[in-house]
């Protein structure tokens, strides 16, 4: 499907006075911008006494914003349950793993496990839907806001406790199967009926990891049935209407990808600069990327998103400038806002909005920039965002492009290590965000997938870290020519997270004739010296021994494999430092042909059809030599000097301004 | 008013044996004390069961003291309600942020809200004013101790609450103006009464700043209320006498400027070294200043307090030797707790009195020293309190100086910040320490002052930051003729922490024609170089992004203007790192004829009348030259060679030894 | 009493497959094991309902085991309470500090003074003693697992409340002791009945530290009347079997060398990677004994409990590999399994047993190593243990040699430091962690002993840091002809931590005419030079202020004396750094006559009857010089060349292989 991406912004008729709004609106069409998302958060708006619903404003800016040519994404409300349902209902709270209950007076206050707030959630919902599911205006709906932001996916509430049982009972059926599952002989931990399983916080020391993954797993699932619940409403009565949901970065308490199952677009917002200050970068990334992000967040997000959407996803909430929530908040380059929305529409965004309109005056995001300032001026994203409208409807419609390196990333892996991580080093999000960045340092285009998706059409498939490892992975490894490389810690466990009986890689062995023997973590300051191809590089946090006949191709300094291959596959027992890694996937890469351009460590690119886009994120100007620029193209935008914070899309002769 | 000041202790008589009272006494007059601090913390000796009081062991020690000829300052006990109080009524502890109620077992673990407590306080306070009123030797009274102290300010108890509510109600008077003070229609975090509004804590992610502030302006008015109470029921049975309360050094919970108008003496509890260890000084200042605490410590305070006190204020707890409760706890260089008492006198203080007269050898601060040693013998600090009184007693008689530049600290202002930091770096503590120091390494007098005080008689004007600019501050700055030096984020909200509807610095554009547009904080690895009056400097924390005609005094690399005036007025857009405020300061004190006097890094000057005294906090003698010493002067006490922790006194020809 | 040490292991025949038994007792014979400890943690198997007891697998692995001609050291399982008897008494639950119940889901979730738990674990621990008291297999028995472990010594239960009240009231009768004991007249801390005495958390600022050490030593008390309960119980069934108990390592919240007086043996659980990872070693260290652990970490220990156990001791979990537990978790260096081995029996272990016979594929400890891999072939592990049995066996046997050094530690001392700091670098086990490592660096054999033990027969006695000293002590130090070395703050208090009315040392002022008068506590930057015998040397954390006539032997750069020297006692003021302490105990050993040889740091020696034993704990060989190896002895194992993680043991010409 091809679909000429669009612009669009997040607006809160609700905050403004309603004077303003057709000045507002007139505004967003000028800009170019097609489409608006409203009414997040306005419950107590909507209905600010039980069953006395108030639909006039919203009623009136839908008609205004419609009528003006604008497309209306329309948000249930449900991530800010008001006061008045609280009060009565206290038991809608989530719970924190200290047992006490979040309170009201900010957002996502709720239970995804309180009966009693499901049915008010379908309440309102069910009564939006009814008013505005045949809107002639509202295209798409977004349902609730960012699950599990603030971490509130798992909540420790006695009805999580309650909901958590008989998830178990229909996963186990019998007592006797999760007591083995989970290996409760260990430590007297043996129950005799489901009843008995509590939540597993609060233990004296680390509760049992089976235990624990399961229980993310629950709330994980929990997220999955709430979303459902949603979007099951909304598609009975408004038929025809994409479903949305707004994903948030670097945040994976549930599972995306089975979220995205149920939505038609699996959007997200994207917010370089505050995900560079909360996020594991180095004090020197975060200087040099401080007004701009790390050139990888949002590629990062596009390619791991349009996966959890199958290939339909957009951009829902785009910084405009700084932002309120990060330790310390910067005002990005001139020309981010700019090159932010190229690189989502480069990765094949169908659209991309801004958040938000206008910057508001007051309560906790005061100091969040929108396309207006709070004295209604606009504000430098507003010229950017125009600009960006004007280049992107410039632009030949194309295909998203379809990667040769897939990129398997897992929720299940990433709980899995948080509930059994064995060295305080290792961290899975870190792990897979450095593996991505040295394969876009190599100039390439990548899916992010999950382990359960189709790897077939790929010429490379790259497993940072896979513990669990069933049958049907297997299969399609063995069936794959694509070349396959895999870091430490995969097939280490089965998925009640025991060992396997044949040990790590378990079911690999029939792909990769090895066993690791012993594990070890390593602290920051011990590393690994391996020699690999005649060059000698470094490694750390996670160190396997392994035990095979196959010949190591790198080893560290007492000649013990660390990267061993049989035929197409790969393993590694390390994890290498940044130019090791780089030298690996080079290796690979040039094996599978893929055309590797060096890219200067500022800068990224990203094919789209036959487009190129090329960002800038660097602080200095960057000129594009042959290499980067490919022999025969064209500059549809920009030139071969690419300034700082800007971006230059090459296409085909003869192929730009259609 | 001029004073002369005298020196005096804190006793426990409680805690020695009867036997000993006579003994101790004739020392503190041998000594030259003059007034004598008791029966802090005693209700449990004063009342051991509910209403039935035990008067004796107090009346005979006043008795012993006041016929030796020493004034007492008699203390309600009310910071440590007994153990029998507490278990009648639990309620009366104070409940933290978590909701959990803190116990019974050290100090200060009542709720201010609780209205039992305020009932039984009142109870105590009025039978001790009953009997001691009128007693001839009892000249002042000190109300509770160290408000709170230990962060007991807020507190999060039903009662708070309640009480919370009730104090909106009288401020907003409709639940309406509540919602739109506070943005409320953000977040659906609308109200439908009073009865609705939480206190702000235990939310999911943060609260609305404005809800936030108001329940900190709440919680210090419950201080104010609270000492009110006590000051009044003291005052009707003890008339003539001063009223009295210690405050506490770097504590800002509750506004002392308020609490002192209730008061006829601030006094304040000054433990320099104790400080150093628990503030925000670097590494090698707490190592260079390990035992003398930083030169600008006690100072600070001194100049605070007096402007919470209109003119009247003392340090009534002076450290003399080893405090128990820092992470550290240094024995003070001899002669420091001479250097300490002269550095308060020389600020205007009306007496000093050292915590305490013995080191108790129990208890949580058996650690602490005394006058005297755990077994009675004379500490180090004996002979410098002994020397300081000789001293004190052979100047002349000198009104406190008032400083020609008045120095704005705001509680208010500490708050909003920290209910809306927006930069993790962003410490106004920190902020007004740095600016009052380089004033005083210019060797200036500073009177620090609130925003609401009286700023005509001054020639500088220094607001290192003042978010909430109303309209008596931006009359009295037009009147002025001093010139104003303005910080960052002046002026940059509205009482109810909003944006002001023409930005930043709001009501200050009639003055400075300006907008800031952005802003941002800045991580402590990025800072921005800055070009003034030709010379390069370094700034950072904060950058404002300013839109104005004017042509800015100082430009960032980018010749983004960060220091802008108009007329007497000056707005700095970041925060200049030291040698860049310092020449700024040197700059406009020039320009207001102040003269400065180039401090070395550990010396520090204060004029009292025609006395000037010269500390040295350092590890090394200083010589003072003509330029610090002045031409005509004559050494009241020691000479040009100041030793470590010594002090000179300068006069003027023939005045000295009067 | 000269026993022939042997080796075991540790056996869960409840978590493997019955079928795999007699395999499994097979090889441990096979291996030269000779003791085999069964059915820890195995409540829930024993008695899966309320009185309904199953014997069956037990009976069966004792009698498969005992066949073999294996003892069985069979433990109490009553660390892990099962779900059933928790759900139906929830008040068995430890209650941490904040007030909070702990959870069932891992371990030791009980509190020691829930007296239904006292009941419950009784009748656990009656039936296993009624039914296998006395199995002729039987040798010995371990009473529950690793007291306090996770920190679950201090419980803030309701039912300890009500406990610690009743000790408080059989320690001190009357209320009005109590009183004076704590000095509860400051901060009107009065009681009128030990009713009223509340657990010393959750207060406003810090408790009296009088009534926290109190606290501590009740619930040390707690933990030996528990495992006094089980002894004596097991005792009256079990007659002339072993009782023993498996204290950790660097753990403090009990007396060790209370419950030592119970057992007839203290044995303790050896994990010297993990512990070197959990413990205050400086990065350097950790990184280089990553996978050896800290030379002096066992050792320490086996000193430790050799004294607790009056002589006999044992490693009852020696680490076979890596653990799960540690922030970052190593596989120790091929050999170091043999090397920990022989460190034990050198310094006397009765027998060590490996934890833990198979790798468990589950739950908490999965990676944590055994002797057989997770999928059952032999570890690295299996070699070595296999190879010290033999050279084991092949050894004479020899008395464990007492040491010329006493070295006194003490757990009320460490408590009475954590009550009451002064300084937050002050670490009582640090501290003597230090200096014990400093007398192994001069090769000497230690013994570690509570300063109640007769100090009679030493040359040496060590006395780190005792803030109590009572009379019956310095009668002991009186009559000694031994050097006697006393560390910073010993004698500083009284037994109810207050301090001595002669100030410090105390009683010590009989031996010592001197006295602390001011004491300060030093942060990491600030440090002491101190001039000793002619070369200048570092100190710091702690510095006392002393008075005294005699001459100090060292000074600091002022002159003021911190070492002082009156017959053969010595005192420090200070804590001085390693090279400084190394001279100080190097002459003082050299004056004992105590033959000194310098080891290389990374070398360790033991003697034990005629035998040396040298362990190299560094990553290279290490010769071995005359010096080292003495000039007449024959390498029983081993040679002169010790490779890294090797042992020689070197006995008198003609001695080996007896
Ligand atoms: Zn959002
Ligand atoms: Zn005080
Ligand atoms: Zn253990």
């Amino acid at each position: 499907m091809s679909v000429q991406p669009s612009l669009g912004v997040c607006y809160f008729p609700e905050q403004r006075d309603e004077s303003e709004w057709q000045n507002d609106i007139d505004l967003m069409v000028s800009m170019g911008l097609k489409k608006v998302r409203i009414a997040e958060f306005s419950w107590a708006l909507l209905e600010p006494k039980e069953g006395g619903y108030e639909w006039g404003w919203l009623d009136r800016s839908i008609d205004l914003i419609g009528a003006a040519g604008l497309e209306v994404i329309l948000c249930t409300p449900t991530a800010t349950p008001p006061k008045w349902l609280i009060d009565k209902h206290p038991d809608i709270l989530a719970v924190d793993a200290n047992g006490q209950p979040r309170k009201f007076g900010s957002r996502r206050h709720y239970c995804f496990s309180s009966a009693i707030y499901r049915e008010k959630m379908s309440g309102i919902v069910t009564a939006m839907a009814q008013r505005y599911g045949q809107n002639k205006y509202v295209t798409a709906w977004q349902a609730d806001n960012e699950y599990g932001c603030h971490n509130t996916t798992r909540s420790y509430s006695k009805y999580a406790q309650k909901a958590f049982r008989v998830w178990l009972k229909d996963k186990y059926q019998t007592i006797d199967r999760l007591n083995a599952a989970w290996g409760n002989v260990f430590w007297s931990m043996l129950y005799a009926s489901f009843e008995e399983v509590d939540l597993p916080n609060q233990t004296v020391t680390e509760p049992n990891p089976s235990h624990v993954l399961d229980f993310y797993r629950f709330s994980s699932d929990q997220v999955v049935s709430y979303n459902k619940q949603q979007v099951d409403i909304l598609r009975a009565h408004s038929l025809g209407r994409d479903m949305i949901h707004n994903f948030m970065g670097f945040y994976h308490e549930f599972d995306h990808f089975k979220v995205g199952q149920d939505l038609d677009i699996s959007a997200w917002d994207s917010y370089p600069t505050g995900f560079l200050d909360m996020f594991a970068f180095s004090d020197e990334e975060k200087a040099r990327y401080f007004r701009q992000g790390h050139p990888d967040i949002a590629a990062f997000h596009h390619d791991l998103y349009r996966g959890c959407g199958n290939g339909r996803w957009a951009v829902i909430e785009q910084q405009p400038g700084p932002v309120n929530w990060a330790r310390h908040n910067s005002v990005p380059l001139p020309g981010m806002v700019r090159l932010w929305t190229h690189e989502a529409i480069a990765h094949g965004a169908e659209f991309v909005t801004y958040f938000r309109w206008d910057q508001a005056r007051f309560a906790q995001e005061q100091m969040h920039a929108g396309l207006l300032r709070p004295d209604n001026a606009p504000s430098p994203a507003y010229g950017e965002a125009q600009q960006a409208a004007e280049e992107t409807a410039s632009l030949p419609r194309a295909e998203t492009t379809k990667a040769k390196i897939a990129f398997v990333f897992s929720y299940d892996a990433l709980w899995l290590y948080e509930a059994h991580p064995q060295g305080a080093q290792w961290s899975y999000p870190d792990i897979c965000f450095r593996w991505y960045s040295q394969l876009r340092l190599l100039g390439q285009d990548i899916d992010i997938v999950s382990s359960e998706m189709d790897l077939a059409d790929y010429d490379l498939i790259v497993i940072p870290s896979l513990p669990v490892v069933d049958d049907a992975l297997v299969e399609k490894l063995k069936a794959t020519q694509a070349i396959v490389l895999m870091g430490p810690r995969t097939g280490s466990k089965t998925p009640s997270v025991q060992i396997p009986e044949n040990l790590a890689p378990g079911k690999l062995q029939t792909l990769l004739p090895l066993k690791v023997t012993q594990s070890e973590s390593l602290p920051p300051n011990v590393s690994e010296t391996i020699a690999y191809k005649g060059g000698s590089f470094k490694a750390g946090v996670w160190l396997d021994y392994i035990d095979s006949d196959l010949t190591p191709l790198a080893v560290n300094a007492l000649g013990a494999g660390v990267l061993y291959r049989n035929d197409n596959y790969l393993l590694l027992g390390t994890l290498p430092e940044a130019d090791f890694l780089n030298q690996i996937l080079r290796d690979l890469a040039n094996e599978a042909k893929l055309p590797i351009v060096d890219m200067p460590v500022d800068l990224r690119m990203r094919h789209k059809g036959a487009c190129t886009y090329v960002m800038n994120y660097g602080q200095a100007e960057i000129k594009l030599n042959e290499n980067l620029a490919g022999a025969k193209s064209e500059y549809l935008v920009g030139t071969a000097n690419v300034p700082s914070a800007g971006v230059s899309i090459l296409g085909e002769q003869g192929q730009g301004n259609k």
